[in-house]
């Protein structure tokens, strides 16, 4: 057992990019007001990219107009590049979010840079975001394994965490974007990022792809990592394997904290109502398993 | 990472046990042939209780007698009682899977005795397998929270352990029979089993039905259980929870292990091939994820 983690629940923007259902910005705000009323202090609320490319994430400005915003509570968005940090700074939002995947390949596809630009422009980022006034945090895409290039060196990995952590980066989140790791790997990894992270928190942003999330979060949490992406009902999908699911359910999460006596500081039935209303509101049935099963709970009587 | 467990496949018992699906005992004794052919070496075929209260698994003499068995694997059967354990000996079962739930209402429910009476007449049944050239193994049911009880007192679950120690069981199995245990509570019980089993196995049964049981089973492999459950697909359910998901999936458990690098003998190719027959004969979706997502592997070319 360790601390309770930073839970950061990026279903509004990492699950609903990854979905066939383009929710309104109203709907999309009411989500984040529902979780921050539920307890979650971290809310990944959208992403300034292009709205070709990713069609769910338009309209994230109006998201940021229609929040409900409580004191305390940290909302952010992900941006790729310069113009979408600018679209940020006027948003409001109070961190961003930034990513690219420890891969050529994959950068190259992803954001049409080569890794080494990638990680030079998101150190500009960095030093950007702060003179706005904004935290920034960077999440190392694909860092557990690319779905062009396979398992990536943890010395490669290590060694961009260090570079991030010289930009003057809030946060480290090791990405398993396509959910391959596996717990042997993230106690190989954290360590090696906590170490190269000079003092900076490191977390995690899991997918349970593969039905290893859970596990890999607990062997992170075991070994050091102090925050957990996670999305609304396990919201999400992975645009790899088309019928794969998406990140770890957050409600699953809590529960499995919870149960170990772990104080999260959010209310685990509040949060699976409000995984039920999203199954409503998408009309689809999510893939987190708390919210059908219920918690665990002797008969009434 | 650990060695490589034991992984028996319940499927064919625990998994259609919990379905409304009702298989044909030559498409039962099917699915061990291919599970063997996958390199599975434990399968729990079926059990011999009441086809009145267990419908599923009428017929269960029939799939031992359709079995292509193979050399060096063990095939079980799960009995409750004396009189299972006759038709488990004249089927040629190769051992004999005797559970008790730990609480008293629980018991009473499941087999209509106290507690105590199901140790007691657990212990007989070991010596009476024993007696008839069986091996013998003791699933101690909910170990991790009784749906009526709630969670156990780990001394009582020991205390249990060590009573079938003594009784001579070849392997001691804890089970999470409703899927509400987490990986901490794994690392305080199966060390304090493993104390009382004197240097007898000690495995866990685990259920994904709140997403930690491969968190769970990481765990445990991590303090020293060298057995696991699994069933193919996720096959399942939950009396105690109608909209759950059964067991943990056999595939995705062997994904886990063999992308940790731990050598199972299982060929998870053919495995997941296992899995998605098996969803064709049933028509229906199986919880499992890897056979959905597919492996991890580079695109080709």
């Amino acid at each position: 057992m360790s601390g309770a983690p930073a839970v950061c629940d990026v279903g509004p923007r990492d699950g609903l990019q990854n979905d066939d259902v383009a929710l309104d910005p109203r709907v999309r705000a009411n989500l984040c007001d529902r979780l921050v009323a539920a307890g979650l202090r971290r809310v990944e609320v959208g992403s300034f990219v292009s709205p070709r490319a990713v069609p769910q994430m338009a309209g994230t400005a109006e998201v940021f107009d229609a929040l409900h915003r409580e004191p305390g509570v940290i909302y952010s968005a992900l941006v790729l590049n310069a113009r979408g940090l600018e679209h940020a700074i006027a948003a409001g939002a109070d961190e961003i979010h930034i990513a690219y995947p420890l891969s050529d390949t994959f950068a190259q596809r992803n954001q049409n840079a080569t890794l080494e630009q990638a990680a030079l422009t998101s150190a500009q980022m960095v030093a950007a975001a702060h003179e706005a006034g904004l935290r920034a945090t960077v999440t190392l895409g694909a860092a557990f394994g690319c779905p062009f290039e396979g398992r990536r060196d943890p010395g490669m990995v290590a060694e961009h965490v260090r570079r991030m952590a010289a930009a003057g980066v809030e946060e480290i989140m090791l990405a398993d974007t396509i959910g391959v790791g596996v717990p042997s790997q993230v106690r190989t990894l954290v360590p090696l990022a906590l170490d190269a992270a000079q003092g900076r928190p490191v977390g995690l942003h899991l997918h349970n792809t593969r039905n290893t999330g859970y596990a890999n979060a607990d062997a992170g949490l075991g070994v050091g990592a102090t925050i957990l992406d996670a999305s609304i009902g396990g919201l999400g999908g992975c645009p790899f394997a088309p019928r794969a699911t998406g990140n770890i359910a957050t409600e699953d999460l809590v529960n499995m904290l919870e149960e170990e006596g772990i104080q999260t500081g959010i209310d685990l039935d509040r949060l699976i109502e409000v995984a039920v209303w999203l199954e409503g509101v998408m009309q689809k049935r999510l893939p987190g398993l708390v919210h059908r099963a219920g918690r665990f709970a002797l008969p009434a009587g």
